[in-house]
């Protein structure tokens, strides 16, 4: 029997991942986190990383069954606690110049069915004790990525319908596609894709948008833009001087909303995968940047939950656009993985916004960011209100019209 | 085709590490490293731990096609650089009251292909990077243990007439069988074993030999025992309060000789696996303490460097005493690690003493240490000297003699 994951693909995705994504550096280490069943594709980038002059690759291997054990044996004092030593040995490998690519792809429902109280304080616990290592990412203090493998749990819950070998094979090859590995050069075409977002995203920086207007079936809505507000896709400068593609894929344009300034009503596109639930049709109106109305065909209950974290999650903390062309778009599948779901429409996000968003953001004080509108939750949680059936206005600081997206496509 | 791991005495194997080799407390975390094929056995660990109230289980897991990557592809600059940030994250744990279990059990001959040169000095950039994390280990901080999974590679080099399946199950029986799971109640049986130990420790102690006789076909040596030393076996008590087991299995009964008075000659009884090479009929001639004459059949290049290493690689660091009728040793098997050959039969160990083998040896300082006799050396390195036809006799400090064994059993 063929393999289901195509094993030239998957050494194209290790060197983007490798050469795009992390743009390694000779001598740098790297720090790769992965679940046990991504292996072959470790092996790889391992490969990869030390032909690109890796110092030392080390990768860190978690595994779905070793999770669950703790979920079936553990008492319940375990759940408060995390390995804060191998974290806070993560954060001290980037001040030492370590790189850092995580490879996603564990089962999306392995909790589902596990105790929601124990679920949260462990996530909870992990993520105090994750708190330096993350600060050090979302800061870019180092150059970092992260990739994805068609792991066979997660490949069943995209295509339940198919066998496992199909469904295995079916998502490697969305995953490759959408990585724009599936033929061809595949560092050649991230650099023509790196070069098409950055055009898009210095075209909406020069035209300083004061709103976006969405208009489509069940969708009227106006998102004001943050003052000194910047659009940012693709490729990244880190701290440390070095560009990386912190998302392989990544489709997406985005930028900081006004918080304050969203009004009108609007229609999700897609389902939305939100801790094991699937919630659907989603439909909202704000008033004043305020979700005053909200209700879904399904997972209500849940998004209403969602609604009430804190004040914050009733606000936007992100807008994103992306074509209806797009490759993951074009596949139509549902991934249950905000690496590739939020890839494949045009976006809006509840919750805590992006500060690198402003020019100057890096260095910006958390006082200046509200005040320009920026949102603060704990939450950051993405979803799809693009279609071929939306268009997108862009509404200048003297009040006219400028097209940016018609049925989906750039305008 | 049946599993070539019976997975009950697997389990049983997992229980025993977690409840005889470390004795982990309620509340306790756990840093476990393993050879990723031995995932089977770390996910079993895992349970037993949470079982036994473990706080987190943190399984760091190598693999040996990552290893091989490095040779294939790194740069030379790599090899002097090693992954400090994870061994001080470990040194960390221990510090925090994590325990500590090594599942040992990769190919052994993994390198031998290798430069020689980028072996020794990975080896010697990761012994610096991890000297913080086994201070502690080898000062017993915390309590910690080291078990083995009959990994296939390490299972084709022990039996190569084998068909790996076949390799497999002969070592996974044997490993069982060393480390008293192959049937019964496991828990109870290390208990027994543990009194057995202790029971000849004590007596060994309270005899206070000035020197071990060891006599038998091309063997006539005489081994002094240094002054204060103490004799050591099965459960040690860590210095958090915990008494655990280093190693499962575990046969010896060991201590520190005096190395400035060790004479005569001596005939290895089994081959000696070092580093890719086996070393075949060693015969040495110690004079004053140090090796005069060394010779071999086989691999004595090799031998004649080891010895050449420094000046403490000439004499002993060690001296223990195991019946013939251990399970190891009835096995007849070669294990190409030491964890199981030293446990086969009577040895010597070439180079560093352990300080703990002196009574108050864990705050003894290093000069006291060396004024009684303790040997120190960069190596350590055991050697097989017993068999069934080797008898031993204690000198007394007045000079009389005592059997302590006869054709290689318990006198
Ligand atoms: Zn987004
Ligand atoms: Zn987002
Ligand atoms: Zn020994
Ligand atoms: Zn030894």
């Amino acid at each position: 029997m063929q393999d289901p994951i195509d094993p030239v693909k998957l050494d194209r995705l290790a060197e983007v991942a490798v050469r795009v994504g992390l743009n390694l550096q000779p001598g740098q280490d790297l720090v790769l986190t992965a679940p046990v069943s991504a292996l072959p594709l470790v092996r790889r980038i391992t490969a990869h990383a030390y032909k690109a002059g890796a110092g030392v690759v080390t990768p860190i291997l978690s595994d779905d069954e070793v999770t669950l054990a703790r979920y079936r044996h553990a008492r319940d004092e375990s759940f408060d606690s995390a390995a804060g030593w191998l974290y806070d040995g993560m954060a001290a490998a980037y001040d030492k110049g370590a790189a850092r690519l995580a490879i996603a792809g564990g089962d999306p429902m392995l909790l589902a069915n596990e105790d929601p109280d124990k679920v949260g304080r462990a996530n909870k616990a992990m993520s105090m004790a994750y708190t330096p290592a993350r600060e050090r990412i979302t800061r870019f203090a180092t150059n970092w990525s992260i990739v994805a493998w068609p792991d066979a749990a997660w490949a069943r819950l995209v295509s339940p319908d198919l066998s496992e070998h199909d469904a295995q094979r079916r998502l490697a090859e969305a995953i490759f596609a959408a990585s724009r590995v599936d033929d061809g050069d595949a560092v050649a075409r991230w650099e023509a894709h790196n070069a098409e977002l950055t055009r898009r995203s210095s075209w909406l920086d020069a035209q300083n948008f004061s709103a976006l207007h969405f208009t489509g079936p069940g969708t009227d809505l106006q998102v004001g833009l943050a003052e000194g507000h910047r659009w940012l896709a693709g490729a990244t400068a880190s701290t440390n001087g070095i560009t990386c593609n912190p998302n392989i894929p990544t489709e997406e344009v985005f930028t900081t909303p006004d918080c304050r300034r969203v009004s009108g009503h609007v229609s999700a596109t897609k389902p939305l995968s939100h801790q094991g639930t699937l919630i659907e049709n989603i439909q909202v109106r704000f008033e004043e940047g305020r979700i005053v109305e909200a209700k879904a065909t399904k997972g209500e209950a849940v998004l209403q939950k969602v609604l009430d974290t804190d004040e914050g999650a009733r606000r936007l903390g992100e807008v994103a656009l992306v074509p209806h062309g797009s490759p993951i778009s074009q596949s139509g599948m549902l991934f249950y993985n905000t690496l590739f779901d939020e890839n494949a429409a045009s976006h809006i996000a509840l919750g805590q916004c992006y500060a690198t968003c402003f020019q100057g953001g890096e260095t910006m004080p958390a006082e200046e960011v509200a005040r320009r509108g920026g949102n603060a939750s704990a939450i950051h949680i993405d979803w799809m209100i693009g279609s071929d059936q939306i268009d997108v206005d862009g509404i200048t600081q003297s009040g006219e019209r400028v097209p940016v997206m018609r049925k989906g496509e750039w305008a």
